[in-house]
């Protein structure tokens, strides 16, 4: 049995749809952030790191979503999550993956997660006002070359769709307008459509 | 044959100790970036990120550090540089590449990069102030539990080593006491002795 700790609204979004997708037997422990529970002295004895998601399993305990994102679809082959002909194509979901973690959604938190990097208000206003300028440059890279159609690898749905599905789910909220990206919008779309996405996004609103 | 793109001083560092440890038929090829190669054309084409490490491939061109180490490991199996007895030890791997990329590093970039996030001077510069403390709370994490010893993963040395070794070279430069962090700096030392990392240090040095 897996079990992950999420919050609404973040990018655990991601490995929560590909267990759901996977036909994975998992369980899901929500985290409210408004009363700091992901640093709590339990949540932090499950990751120090005091962030979401966590997967816990029989083997420990994984963080990090592309390495999450990896696990499941190495657990669940039979779910074809992941490019399985050779090293080089697992290698660019997980360039993909890695982007995602280091560059977009690095971005995005400059927004609301200032105090990681500054420590005054007029800074974080800076970083705020620059949001809708850098969270597009960093989706304008995936629109013109790095999400291939229909799904980011092309022909084939892998732990990198539900990946940028999550975190293009910030993008209205961070003020990028989305007829820019017209090949993001379609996937958000196709994405929407899929009963395991459906799934998930009734039980993290319910 | 592999290239790799690179520039001194940069987390290439860990991809290009990993191709010699791996015993890989590679050539570099090293960018200026003080003339700002990274961002000429020529380089454009090959990685529209304007960052290194790239890694051109007979199958296509693979950029990002934790998909990188994970091509080399998995291109090169005799060099035993992944854990290889389960997708559980690969994935913890993946969360320690993951880690260092999308917050070691990120908290390092603040330093010298804050262009990428914010607009003013001031704001540089409160980015810059809070380098010494950022920096160091990335690498408590890593001396108090992710660091198993002697490598990172433990016994086996692994790909998460020369990534570990390239970030932790940073430390100095960011004003990070190392006697606050003596299993980093132990780790420091032993990779140092080892005959690739001294010939890649001298071959960027060169």
């Amino acid at each position: 049995m897996l079990t992950l700790y999420y919050a609404p609204g973040t990018c655990a979004l991601a490995s929560h749809i590909a267990l759901q997708e996977a036909g994975a037997a998992y369980t899901t422990e929500r985290l409210d952030f408004r009363s700091n529970q992901q640093n709590s002295p339990e949540y932090l004895a499950i990751n120090p790191k005091g962030r979401v998601p966590s997967l816990v399993t029989d083997r420990g305990i994984l963080t990090e979503t592309p390495a999450m994102l990896a696990f499941i679809a190495q657990s669940f082959p039979q779910a074809k999550l992941a490019p399985s002909d050779a090293a080089f194509e697992f290698a660019k979901a997980q360039a993909f993956s890695s982007y995602l973690c280091s560059t977009v959604h690095v971005a995005h938190a400059h927004k609301m997660r200032g105090a990681r990097w500054a420590s005054e208000e007029a800074s974080f206003a800076d970083m705020k006002r620059m949001i809708p300028k850098t969270v597009a440059a960093s989706f304008a890279l995936i629109e013109r070359g790095m999400l291939k159609g229909p799904w980011v690898m092309g022909e084939q749905y892998t732990i990198c769709d539900p990946y940028l599905f999550a975190l293009a789910g910030w993008l209205e909220g961070d003020s990028v307008d989305l007829s820019t990206l017209p090949r993001v919008a379609d996937h958000m779309k196709r994405m929407a459509e899929r009963p395991a996405v459906k799934q998930v996004l009734a039980d993290e609103k319910s």
